[in-house]
């Protein structure tokens, strides 16, 4: 090929270069957090870049299926660049791990690759650093996978940051008590999940869910605090199953509060994350140094059964690029 | 999707999980390798696992293009896997970073992704270490980069290895003395890469090539061993051009001897290297511990220029994979 001017050397959307300095930046990040993390007890995994098509769309949702990049091998099979870590983790602990004891301590630091439309924060591209413990159904469980959360944005230093705490059973026992349509409660999910109050209403209006329903679902969407909030969550459910949702996060947080973290952690009983294979307790870290979350994570108990191994597991990601952006954004304050 | 039985979650072929152990061991070779390029002064940069087509391929001849895996982005653009590290960081310093004084000394630590056919050794997404030294042409940069290559190779604990050299213009230069046509040449150093003498006896054959041309082809092909080879190589060529590039390998000696590296050295002027970016001196680092190369290298004063920036470079790449697996066979022995 011919020489070219030297504008005309783009990367992908959604990708980036790392000059010195920033390139060494994350390499300390990294080693911070697999350093924190082997001092928890976890071990490190790598998985390939690529997956097979029917291995990382396991258990997902539309939305993230359509962000998949796909390529076909020469045998004509679909091949993806991996969006996530959590489901081809899930992939090896079901194939090749299936015969160490449990509980598994998993931890993973790895780019992973979305074909998000173009927008600040959202890159194409992104490394995590994560964890999966597997094996343990207990609310310590839970409490260890979010206090551990903690301990690694105070870890890579960073001073002003809270965790919000979801829990997806309670969201799906009011919706079993409103009984819409499928489709309806996919739209109602999300946009609570995006926080869009407005839109929650709208739908809720077009699907004409109105009075007491219509009071529950706009309740419960805005749900945040302390615990004072499991109160009125419990006086807004009926029924064991949403109950026993509630005390689990009760349970969670008086781990919480043994663990010495239960004041960077808040409830927010809307908090649902976009993966579909989330099955309980849900959680998302989030700083004032940065308009996007920073961490996310949740328990996902049957995604290990899809690969022929049922064991519950609960992990968490951080974004690496994030973590960079958010201390940057901290010393310039 | 379904569940299915645990036998059938195979991974793509030519990839591999990294069980815990496993990947600590990689973390920890990764970062011997960066503390020692730091050390030397080199620093680290990144660049994106995706890049356009026309960056990647805009010095690679068409075996190497074969095995590019390649997809199509949602603008019908052509992307394509790296399939090395030495072209995006010949970009990445030809447009981000040419504003910077010279010489730059650039390390990375990334995997890149052939389509090679399954074999023993062959993966298809692997890991390499190297190092880029951009704007200097003289032969002390040869050495210093052919050094660092063995001081690395000791750092990780590799104690029975040899680097062998070659010099790309001397086979250009005996290949202008014979005069054949390009398809044939291509051939010849083809054969001539891949060690296989019967293959070249029968391509010098099949396009009647004899008598004292093909002893010369043959003779080169075989030209191995310590600095005497240079005085047999200088009797076989004519011309400055040849004659320079053979000072050349002299001097480089001369360098590597003051940085006390020889006896770790030896001269193969049959060694040609596939990627045809390759301009001077090349190399190839051996143990005897692993039938594969674990090391390769070489100056390409050629392709900063196709990005537009004319500038000189020398580099080399380490097989992560491979070292790992020397040192275990090391261990073994």
């Amino acid at each position: 090929m011919g020489t070219k001017s030297p504008g005309i050397w783009p990367i992908p959307a959604g990708t980036r270069d790392y000059l010195p300095g920033e390139a060494r930046r994350r390499r300390q990040l990294e080693n911070q957090l697999a350093e924190l993390f082997e001092s928890q007890g976890f071990e490190e995994v790598i998985t390939p870049t690529l997956e097979f098509f029917e291995t990382m769309a396991v258990e997902m949702g539309e939305e993230l299926e359509n962000q998949l990049y796909r390529l076909f091998d020469r045998d004509g099979r679909l091949l993806v660049l991996r969006s996530d870590m959590t489901t081809p983790i899930a992939r090896l602990v079901a194939t090749r791990m299936r015969h160490l004891a449990l509980p598994l301590r998993l931890f993973y630091l790895s780019n992973v690759f979305r074909y998000e439309s173009p927008q600040a924060g959202r890159m194409r591209e992104f490394g995590q650093a994560g964890v999966e413990l597997v094996g343990q159904p207990e609310s310590s469980a839970d409490a260890e996978i979010i206090a551990l959360s903690v301990k690694a944005l105070h870890r890579v230093g960073l001073e002003d940051f809270q965790v919000s705490l979801g829990q997806i059973p309670v969201f799906n026992a009011i919706m079993d008590e409103v009984r819409l349509p499928e489709n309806v409660v996919r739209l109602i999910k999300g946009a609570i999940a995006r926080k869009d109050l407005v839109g929650l209403e709208q739908t809720l209006d077009a699907h004409r869910v109105a009075g007491g329903q219509k009071e529950l679902i706009l309740e419960f969407s805005d749900l945040q605090g302390g615990r004072e909030v499991l109160g009125r969550a419990k006086s807004m459910v009926n029924g064991d199953y949403a109950r026993q949702a509630i005390d689990r996060l009760e349970e969670v947080f008086d781990h919480l509060g043994d663990l010495g973290v239960e004041e960077s952690v808040q409830l927010d009983l809307g908090l649902l994350r976009d993966f579909d294979y989330y099955t309980g307790i849900v959680f998302e870290g989030y700083t004032t140094d940065l308009g996007f979350t920073i961490c996310g994570g949740g328990r996902y108990d049957n995604l290990l059964e899809k690969f022929g191994y049922p064991c519950p597991a609960i992990g968490f990601a951080l974004g690496l690029d994030r973590l960079l952006l958010a201390r940057a954004n901290q010393r310039d304050r």
